[in-house]
């Protein structure tokens, strides 16, 4: 079974975007060879990408390509946006599509955002990790990481790494149930 | 000059108590001799602490006695709630009188929040410091931490200690601004 698994940057007070999606705030902290933020280890575990319908426009209006041409990519959207090499839409029976992908064999799943999605899987026991990197920087509004949401959950921390520049990364894997 | 510092526990998604202000997630990670949460070093470091009128209730109602006694109270509130030795109230010119204050000699200001005067007091550049003491839950719900507002900042992380219950504290000092 792979493991899903959420791996994003939030502000101090939980926006991962500025209201209109901008990032630049994220610009001073990038990921290179010197400060890595675990990235390179992370996204060689993984074989999948899944992405709400914002997010998927939002990293297609940036000015680069598209970044995970060796992951399949799955977007959940509501109206499919024709076929593409290794991008499928995923727009209906979200949480059904979703663990079957979950329990197939291979390597893990990048859940890349947004709120929304990370909300509903949440709400469906479908986050196994989360690994939150924590930018010294309060937004004051934008998107938030987590949006309402109803589900309780408690989860085990697994590390903490702080970097020079400020930035804190916090891993957290869900809790089982023990009934 | 005395500073500001907030020192508080929040949910992994941003939340300082539930919706009804109940606080029953927190009791599994006491403050106790072992697990300190540097609550002594930090409550030796102030002598007087402030809080908005809904804290101050929250407090109140409470099964213990008053436990900051040997501090000086400032309560923010529209409406003055008597007179209390140690316990005083703001009822107007609130960033005046909480300027005030910290314009003057002595020990520290612990902010004890809630989310309403955090927002206020960040919206005024009156928060000097943030220890954030991060509880491995997902709450879904409650009372935000920081409650959306307009103004942005930048922060100096000082130290971020993580605890074996999977607590992850961080402690962040405001960025001072170079024009």
């Amino acid at each position: 079974m792979k493991k899903i698994k959420l791996y994003i940057a939030a502000s101090i007070d939980g926006y991962i975007a500025r209201s209109d999606g901008d990032l630049d705030w994220l610009t001073k902290y990038p990921i290179n060879p010197e400060t890595n933020y675990g990235y390179d280890v992370f996204y060689k575990s993984i074989d999948t990408v899944i992405m709400g319908g914002q997010t998927y426009r939002d990293i297609l209006n940036m000015d680069f390509v598209w970044p995970y041409t060796d992951k399949t990519t799955y977007v959940v959207t509501r109206n499919s946006m024709g076929t593409k090499e290794n991008i499928h839409f995923i727009t209906e029976n979200v949480i059904e599509n979703i663990s079957y992908l979950r329990n197939e064999n291979g390597k893990d799943i990048w859940l890349v955002g947004g709120g929304q999605l990370i909300t509903m899987l949440l709400a469906s026991d479908l986050v196994d990790e989360m690994i939150i990197t924590t930018i010294p920087v309060i937004l004051g509004n934008g998107i938030a990481l987590f949006p309402e949401q109803p589900k309780e959950s408690q989860w085990e921390l697994q590390s903490s790494i702080s970097y020079k520049n400020g930035v804190v990364q916090a891993k957290y894997k869900i809790m089982e149930k023990h009934l």
